[in-house]
C-alpha cells in the first residue's frame, strides 16, 4: 500500500519549542532566545539535535569546525551517490526569535523522517546539516561553518578565530564538538535551506512559500575611531577629540548614503551600524575611542561598493576635520548570489503537485546558502513571518505554515533524490 | 627643640604607587587603573588605607555607606572640638590614572602624620576621610559618600542604590565595609581637598598650587531612545526605527549646543555624552534601543539649564521625525559651588609663609568638596597636571609638586586647627 509523505507538525513544533528553551530570555517584547556559538545554550541545542538525529536513525558526524551532519542512506539508494542535503543553523543573535535557523534544521529532520516512513523510493542518501556560527555574533562575522564546508575558509584558519578571549578550536573542544574532517558541500547533489522570511512579503501576498531567486551581497566593516579620553568637566569643547561625536557623524553618513542609493537604484540597498562600542564608556570621560561594525547590502555589487567608498570618505573627512585617527577593515565580503534553477524547478514541481502557491522573491538576509551555492546547486525557501519581525523576540511563524513548507521541502528532497529528478540537464 | 612640619615625599609616593597597583591595567597609552566602587581593586585599596591609618595611629571608623575616617586627637586638643578634615576618594574611572583621588587621601594622611611628628601644637582633632564612590561609575552618578555625609542623600536610600545587579548595601557588606552611623560633615570645623588639577592651567602658569574659587555645576542625564530591533538585511531603510541613528543625532546636538554656549557665555560650558550603549549591539541587527549618559556643566547655572532644554528639544524632534520613543531623567544635578573665603585665606597664609606661589582658578570637575561645601567651610586645592591629562592612563603629577602641595595642605590644616586660625569671624 502506498504511504505518502506525511509531516508530523506536532513533532516539528516540539523540537523547535524545546530548542527555543535553551538560552530563553524574557524581554520587554516577549520571550526571546540567546544562543551564541558554543555558549551553554548553543551546546545544549547541539546535543539535543544529535540525540534527535540518532532517534530518527541518522548516522551523525561532527566535522572539525563543529558542523553537524546526520545522514540517512536508504536501502534503495546508492550509498556512494552524492547526497541531497537540507538544513540551516542552531545559533541565534542576542535576544533573537526561535524560528531563525531552527526551522530549517528541524524541518529538514522531519522531512527525512517523513520520507523514510513513506513508501517513496529514493536513489540518493539524504542528509540533515546544522552549520556552526551562521549569525556572526562570535568568532567570525557570520556563515562560519558553511564557509568551511564551501572551501572558502580553511579548517586551520577557522579554528584560530577568536572571540577576543578564546579561539574557536578551544571552545569546540571544551563543548565536545570538535570533530574531524571537513563537511564538503561540493560533494552534494543539491542543497535546500528552509528559513523564516524575516520580512513581510509573503504575509502581505498571502502566500505560504517563497522561492528565493537572489540573495543580497553583504559587506561587513570594522571601523575604529581614536580620539583622546579626557575628563568631561575639565576639557574645554575646543580641546577635545571626542571619538563618539566623530562616530555619530559616521553613523548618520551610513544612513544617508543607504537612503540615497535605495531610492535611486535597485531599491534593495541597506546600510547599518549595528554595533558601536565606546571606550571607556563612562559618564564623566570624553570617549577616547569607538569601534563599530557596519553591515552594507544590496543585490547589486556596485551599490555595495558605493556604500564602502562613502564610509571611506566619511572617515577621511573625520580625520581632517576632527583630528581623530580612523581605520576600516572589511573582514567579511560576500557578493550577491543567484540560486540554482534546477533546484528551484524541483521545488516548483513539488509545490505544484501539492497545490501549494509560491512566489519568487529576493533575500535581504545572508544565509549559509550563500556559501553552499558557490559549490553546489542550491535553493533557499521562505516560510511567512508574522508581522515581518526578525532578530527579535517578536519573530514568529504560524505552525501551520511551517508544516506546509516542511511538506514541500520533503517532497522537493524526495524529487531531487529520485529518478524523477530530470533537472540535472537543465544546468 | 622646635620640630617643623616635614613632609616625607617618599612615603607619600609609596602609598600612591602601591594603591595604583590595585586594579592596574596595561593600555595602549600606558598603565592605568580601574577601581570601581567595591570592586576587588577598590576593596584592596580600602583595606590598605585602613592599615596605613592604623600605622599612623589614627582611630579608624567606617560609616554605613563605607566612608572611611581616621581621626587623630592630639593631647593638646579639645577632643570635643569640631575637627579639621582633609581627604578625597579611592575609586577611579575605568582606565584612569593613579593621582585622581589618591593624592588627596594620602596627602591628608601624610599631612596629619607630619603634624603629629612636629612640635606644632593644635587645639582641634584632625581627620583623614576617603569618601565612597566619587566617580559615578557604579551605584550612583557620583559623589555618593559625600552626598550622605552632607545630608543630601539618606543612608537608607544610598544603601538601596543598585548597579543593576546588586545593591550598594550588599556590596558593602560582602566587602566588609558596611559600617555604622553616618559621617556628618556639618560637624566639621573645615574641610580641604587636595586634587590633581586635571587641566593645564597650573602647568601653563608654572605655579605649583591652585586655590579653587568656584566649582562648576554638573547636571547628568540618563537618556533612552527606543526604536525597533529588526534584521539589518531584510528591513528596508524606510521601514526602520533605528535607535542608534537617532542617538547619533542627539550626540551631535549636545556637542553643537555646548560649542555655541561656550563661545558666547562664561566660556566654561561643556557637554558630553560619555556613555552610550546600544541594544542588542550586534552587527546584523538594526539597533532597537540606546541608553546614554549625558554630562552638562558650567559655572553658570543658566548655561546648564540651556543645555538641558536643548537636549529635551532634540529628543522631542527625534520622536516627531523618526518615530522613536525617548525618555530623559536627571538623577544628578549639582549647582555651581563657591568655596569658603575663610579656608581659602588660611591656605593663602600657609602658602605665603612657606614662600609658595599660588593662583586662583575655577574647577571644571566636580568633587566631593561640592557636597561638603554645602554644610562646612571648604577649600579645594589643585596640584599641577603634567600635560593636563585626566581620567586617562596618561594622567600625571610630578612627585615634587605633590610634596609641595602636601606641605601647604599640612600647614593649612595646622593653622585651621590652632589658635592661629583667626578666620572664624571672616564668614
Amino acid at each position: 500500500m502506498a504511504r505518502p509523505i506525511e509531516i508530523d507538525a506536532d513533532s516539528l513544533r516540539a523540537d523547535i519549542e524545546r530548542t527555543g528553551e535553551f538560552g530563553s530570555v524574557e524581554t520587554e517584547t516577549g520571550r526571546g532566545r540567546t544562543a551564541l556559538p558554543m555558549d551553554d545554550a548553543n551546546v545544549r541545542a547541539r546535543n539535543y539535535l544529535v540525540d534527535r538525529m540518532e532517534e530518527v536513525g541518522l548516522d551523525v558526524r561532527i566535522d572539525a569546525v563543529g558542523n553537524i551532519a546526520g545522514r540517512w542512506t536508504p536501502s534503495t539508494s546508492d550509498s556512494n551517490a552524492a547526497p541531497v542535503v537540507a538544513g540551516s543553523h542552531l545559533d541565534s543573535v542576542p535576544r533573537g526569535g526561535i524560528f531563525d535557523g531552527l526551522l530549517g534544521v528541524y524541518a529538514a529532520l522531519e522531512a527525512v523522517r517523513a520520507i523514510r516512513d513513506s513508501s517513496v523510493s529514493i536513489e540518493r542518501p539524504l542528509e540533515v546539516v546544522s552549520f556552526t556560527g551562521e549569525e556572526g555574533t562570535r568568532f567570525a562575522d557570520g556563515v562560519l561553518g558553511s564557509s568551511v564546508a564551501a572551501g572558502e575558509l580553511s579548517v586551520e584558519d577557522a579554528l584560530e578565530l577568536s572571540d577576543g578571549d578564546v579561539p574557536l578550536g578551544t571552545a569546540l573542544e571544551e563543548a565536545g564538538f570538535r570533530g574531524t574532517g571537513r563537511l564538503d558541500a561540493s560533494e552534494w547533489h543539491a542543497w535546500i535551506e528552509l528559513h523564516i522570511e524575516q520580512g513581510g512579503h509573503l504575509e502581505d501576498a498571502g502566500v505560504p512559500l517563497g522561492i528565493v531567486t537572489d540573495i543580497t551581497g553583504t559587506t561587513r566593516g570594522h571601523a575604529t575611531i581614536d580620539g583622546s579620553a579626557d575628563h568631561s568637566g575639565t576639557t574645554s569643547m575646543q580641546a577635545r577629540q571626542d571619538a563618539l561625536v566623530a562616530a555619530s557623524e559616521l553613523v548618520l553618513d551610513v544612513e544617508e548614503t543607504a537612503n540615497e542609493i535605495a531610492t535611486t537604484g535597485t531599491g534593495t540597498a541597506v546600510g547599518t551600524v549595528g554595533r558601536l562600542t565606546p571606550e571607556p564608556n563612562a559618564v564623566n570621560v570624553v570617549p577616547g575611542s569607538v569601534s563599530m561594525r557596519l553591515d552594507l547590502r544590496s543585490v547589486d555589487q556596485l551599490e555595495i561598493d558605493r556604500q564602502v567608498r562613502a564610509v571611506e570618505n566619511s572617515l577621511d573627512e573625520l580625520e581632517r576635520e576632527r583630528g581623530v585617527e580612523t581605520s576600516l577593515e572589511i573582514p567579511y565580503d560576500i557578493a550577491p548570489t543567484q540560486l540554482s534553477e534546477r533546484v528551484r524547478d524541483a521545488v516548483e514541481t513539488a509545490a505544484s503537485r501539492h497545490g501549494t502557491e509560491t512566489v519568487t522573491l529576493h533575500s535581504g538576509a545572508g544565509h549559509d546558502t550563500m556559501q553552499v551555492a558557490n559549490v553546489t546547486d542550491s535553493a533557499l525557501l521562505f516560510a511567512p513571518s508574522t508581522g515581518g519581525y526578525s532578530h527579535s523576540p517578536k519573530e514568529w511563524a504560524e505552525w501551520s505554515d511551517c508544516a506546509v513548507a516542511t511538506h514541500i521541502l520533503a517532497a522537493s528532497l524526495a524529487l531531487l533524490a529520485s529518478n524523477d529528478d530530470q533537472h540535472d540537464t537543465d544546468q
